[in-house]
């Protein structure tokens, strides 16, 4: 009887200390980096970028206030932005010189640094999903291609025709590019030059830090070209002793730096602070002629939101539960 | 006449310096790690694999000695084990489940920090120039599956068909671990479950670090998986601040870990030198799961060639010319 109080004393105690533990969560996302002014985009747009980035980042938010895991907060994030038109991942992606959509993604847990992604995929609705497939799924962490399509065919994700992921906006683009020879990221709808990537990473309620990113590439590229985001290190990465990390910009200049991973070495090596971490990794790129911005949470939940473009389409959401949207560099 | 002299003078005394000034040269090649142990090697395949690798190091040799770029020295090392059927890279690599080569390579330039790869690619004859072509004729860094080939192909790379990959040494190979159902290397005719892959690091006159690597990626690989090979950052990286490195193992654990970038940053942030960082990143490594080997070269022609796997093919030449070649764990 004694014996089973004292149980009963104990369980309350620990139940206590669980309890006024304070564990945050956060949440964080980019959708792109560029040369993004607020006279070049009309308040109709401009209002649609707010309330979608809002939209994408409460859906994490959410999962992560019921105690789910930063896993699923950064996909079913994600699967917002990949599903809008407004962003260059998924539906509304940018065209190749071929005219079609070619996809890349990542994903990484930060507490078994296990990793999965997807390079140069044409037929997969959400490359977020296949990227955390080939970890969960796969004995491998990158797959590309038609190999792609086919492991994401056989573990039963949602497969689609090319044509689901082409609007009319990207032919424009597309078509105004070729004219002038170049291979960029030109939106004439707002005038804007911007790499277009979208990105989530997210702290749960047990510490667990996740990051993913999902893109369509650059406008008119060829040749089967790849960028940083379906590289681990590059584009994305996670550690529950540091920090997560998503990239968006001039990704050959993210891939010769190690964007990602340079962050966490910054963070992990040499004792930096992620904003302190951040402005170094985005200075380096700059030396070597090249720019774009990155998201990082750290596992105090910490937010960094960084970049050397004009603007960035970003969000966060705090242990308390506010909410900051940005697009310009304010 | 007076200034004359002068100059000449001041000539002979620049020229004087130049020859004074100690300006190091050194190699390094890997031609994968495994469980290469000596019972399980007949001599003859002992004494072939030693004089393909001295042979392989003396081409890269010759051509510091000579003054060349060490980006020379590394793509003509590399040629000669890719062209060899005694490593898992160009003639000779390992097949995928289809009873296909897959072929992956990257390079970087410690001096620029400019990079090239090539990944999944099945008819480029030596898959370390294209990822040079890369580097050097492409807006692009890494190119992959058909769009690769096209690129190779209009920049005149030697085109082959895929026959020309495929050895009976690889097909009984495949048709070995294809019985057993399992996705690795396991080589029969020396009793090897091993990492094929090759790779080279050089510094040259000039002070620059070059390093690449080449590889067939995994046996009985399906769904377009892409190893560390392709991977800036996890299987090769070069910055002449620092070192160059490439690995060989199993490479998810080396993208996972962006082990070739972890090494660089353990020397320049934590300020170890690289037989403690190559030490240290293959314990990270290890604790995932994972084995493997890398080769490190750094600004003084000092060389690491560490490893967890119970050998690993690799050689160096040091500044004064000596070689040494070497398989087993001793």
């Amino acid at each position: 009887m004694v014996r089973n109080l004292i149980l009963i004393f104990l369980s309350i105690v620990f139940l206590g200390c669980q309890e006024s533990s304070d564990n945050k969560i956060a949440i964080v996302i980019h959708g792109g980096a560029g040369t993004i002014v607020k006279e070049n985009i009309t308040p109709e747009l401009e209002r649609s970028y707010f309330l979608k980035l809002e939209e994408a980042i409460r859906v994490g938010y959410e999962i992560l206030k019921n105690g789910g895991s930063s896993k699923e907060a950064v996909e079913k994030t994600i699967h917002v932005m990949e599903n809008s038109p407004l962003f260059n991942a998924g539906h509304g992606a940018v065209l190749t010189s071929d005219g079609t959509a070619e996809l890349d993604a990542s994903f990484m847990d930060g507490e078994t640094l296990d990793a999965g992604a997807i390079a140069g995929v044409k037929n997969i609705k959400n490359p977020i999903s296949a990227a955390i497939a080939v970890m969960e799924k796969s004995p491998y962490v990158l797959l590309s291609s038609n190999g792609a399509e086919q492991f994401a065919s056989e573990v039963g994700l949602e497969i689609v025709p090319n044509s689901y992921f082409i609007t009319e906006r990207r032919k424009t683009q597309l078509k105004a590019i070729q004219n002038k020879n170049e291979v960029s990221f030109y939106d004439p709808y707002i005038k804007d030059s911007k790499y277009g990537t979208v990105g989530c990473v997210a702290l749960d309620v047990n510490g667990n830090i996740s990051a993913g990113t999902s893109t369509g590439g650059r406008s008119n590229k060829k040749w089967g070209r790849l960028g940083d985001v379906p590289i681990i290190g590059a584009g994305t990465y996670a550690n529950n002793e540091c920090c997560g990390i998503s990239a968006t910009g001039w990704g050959e200049f993210f891939i010769r730096n190690v964007v990602a991973y340079d962050i966490a070495a910054l963070v992990n090596y040499k004792k930096l602070n992620i904003k302190e971490a951040s402005k170094l990794a985005l200075e380096k790129v700059k030396d070597l002629g090249g720019d774009g911005g990155v998201i990082v949470l750290d596992k105090n939940g910490d937010v960094s939101m960084d970049f050397n473009t004009a603007g960035m389409y970003r969000a966060y959401i705090n242990n308390e539960g506010e909410l900051t949207v940005k697009i310009y560099n304010d």
